[in-house]
């Protein structure tokens, strides 16, 4: 067979023609701030051909994988999904579909995140404004109460579990706070759900994100999204088109929903991923969840205390997923994260921002938040502190 | 050890916690216009526990990925790498990222994803003005350059491969022609790349993006992306932040360059599998990758001649990678698809927009692109249209 590629092409260049050995991937046990490991069974899960993403075997996954996340989140939403990308891509959608040019938005900062929905909103023409507390601190109610008679937003902004501190937000009584001030609250639960107590419904939240790679135990790349019918409200009643195409709920719903409108080929094999994450989540059960969690957490702060060593964040407001634990004096941070990592193949975070150099974060979360990993963590961080 | 995790938490509501069953894939040769299926290898890479985005184990993939896209692409451009979203957001990005409120755009249309750039493009603020010829034809190198005169663009945007109907848009003389007016050029490669020849610098295109689940042979929700030092200094000077977050590439190119700024967790299992694709091609090579895609093709048209049917494409024209057969009159399209996935688990797509209900599409893309899937589809085909 003769074919009509053969002629009036230009010469293919080889420069970057690389040969590049098979993949290799060292096995590490993910104790920072994410990807935490999957559990196997997800890992399983990935491991089939894709299948296509109108698919009636996918539609029904995507129906799986919306009724599970409301079970995670504890919400009635109807409009709660997965977004195709990561846990920022989730994060940008809350705004991008909440936010009309001018509306004024009320961030809480107390960490990298606040900052980062601080750069976000700005970006969607947002009229910010701040409430700041020092990193590893959170919001009182009557603080929260405070600014919000001064500033009367549109939408109040806050980060449940701040991963670059280790402090977990009260949210009790924040929901009304806005309902009597006719404002959505957005909250940010990347690092909490699945492994910290959420009740979006109970608490009045519109808008919440989370990622796949932390207290789900899912491969990261896919990130739940929800939104309650007061922020469908405010995106259907807003007269200009959402700024970010991708990320449009009013078109994603279509897809998500009956209608079944094509928009953008899913990341299937990470929707099996999820969907078997959240499987078993259900099985586990939140109660369960929670507890293991919160034990494997404690066990870790006795163990930190034993060595010597000094949390960042105060008991009553500590996330069992995340703990920030100070750097003592004389022991230089990324040294010793190095020497776990390559001598021990364990992972923890170093500080972000206003907490580079003086803390490191330890996840133990969704798969990984066991005694054993506990154990084997604290075993090695003693070894390399007394080298 | 007691937690203080039991008190004062409301019920769990339990209604959405459904019992669902492991996870069951159906499997299925896809011949649509994507996802296709992966190579073996490629599912064999994402098998892996994730590892942490800035691991130097990851760091080396993220330059083994961005070495093997320019050879993928044939560009020297310093400024490639994989967006963490699938294909559409890759094309959101070069968008976001290039136009500034108020840039005029013109956009050639002759298919559904043309429409996709206008609908996006005016999302950015863009001045759009399009160039429209019927879904199946291209544009001249003439009608660009009236276009062009009449219009003044400061981007051109062109669909190399249109995957709503399978034609194939010549590109010699484009590039000159967009430097003559001191306009970038942007162009879709979804359908294209790894599957059709692509000389991006050779054809001085400045913008251009694709996805992993077609010619490359991947899973979806990965997306490669490009941009030229021209389309580079446009970014540097513009005077506004990139209106889109995610897709940001002045913060991009601090994670994926030297600098290794945190900007989100990377879907670490997705480059796994985008890093063994590109590994795939490369062995093979491009010319050899490319012939493969023609004479598959060429098998695909002439078998498809004999059974009666005709490919709306005229040959010149017809995209090795994505062919669309004109449905015989007394044949209903979708129909036939249901009987075709349903008993003999093979996935074909239907027309969109302008197409739909009169042609099939039938893909033929990266590890799918062999003879002996043509000779199943063929025999299928024939099976069902005659009973």
């Amino acid at each position: 067979m003769t074919s009509m590629l053969s002629v009036s092409i230009p010469t293919v260049d080889n420069v970057n023609r690389q040969a590049i050995a098979p993949l290799q991937v060292p096995e590490r046990l993910l104790l920072g701030p994410g990807p935490s490991n999957a559990d196997p069974a997800v890992i399983a899960a990935m491991n089939h051909q894709p299948i296509g993403h109108l698919d009636p075997a996918y539609l029904k996954m995507m129906d799986e994988v919306q009724v599970l996340l409301r079970y995670a989140w504890q919400t009635s939403n109807p409009m709660t999904l997965a977004v195709a990308g990561t846990g920022s891509a989730a994060m940008e959608a809350t705004l991008a579909n909440a936010v009309e040019p001018g509306d004024k938005v009320l961030i809480g900062v107390n960490g990298y995140f606040g900052d980062r929905l601080v750069e976000m909103a700005g970006r969607y023409r947002a009229e910010v404004c701040t409430l700041h507390k020092p990193w590893g601190e959170v919001f009182s109610l009557s603080e929260l109460r405070s600014a919000m008679t001064a500033q009367h937003p549109k939408i109040l902004a806050l980060v449940q579990a701040e991963t670059s501190t280790g402090a977990r937000q009260p949210l009790e009584g924040v929901g009304d706070l806005c309902r009597e001030f006719d404002c959505l609250l957005l909250l940010d639960t990347v690092t909490s759900l699945g492994g910290v107590p959420i009740f979006l419904d109970e608490w009045g939240v519109d808008l919440a994100y989370s990622c796949s790679q932390k207290g789900l135990s899912c491969a990261p790349g896919i990130s739940p999204f929800t939104m309650s019918p007061r922020a469908v409200e405010k995106l259907r009643l807003r007269p200009d088109k959402v700024p970010n195409w991708y990320l449009d709920m009013t078109l994603l719903a279509k897809y998500w929903g009956s209608d079944r409108t094509y928009h953008h080929t899913a990341p299937v094999n990470l929707t099996f991923a999820l969907r078997e994450a959240l499987r078993l989540l259900a099985a586990e059960g939140l109660e369960a969840r929670w507890q293991r969690h919160q034990q494997t957490a404690e066990k870790l702060w006795a163990g930190l205390a034993d060595l010597g060593l000094t949390c960042h964040v105060e008991a009553a407001y500590r996330l069992p997923t995340l703990t920030t634990v100070r750097v003592p004096k004389g022991v230089d941070a990324k040294t010793l994260m190095r020497q776990l990592l390559t001598e021990y193949n364990i992972e923890v975070g170093g500080g972000l921002g206003e907490l580079a150099g003086q803390v490191w974060r330890i996840g133990l979360m969704g798969y990984n938040s066991q005694p054993e990993n506990v154990d084997t963590l604290l075993s090695a961080l003693k070894k390399v502190l007394l080298s």
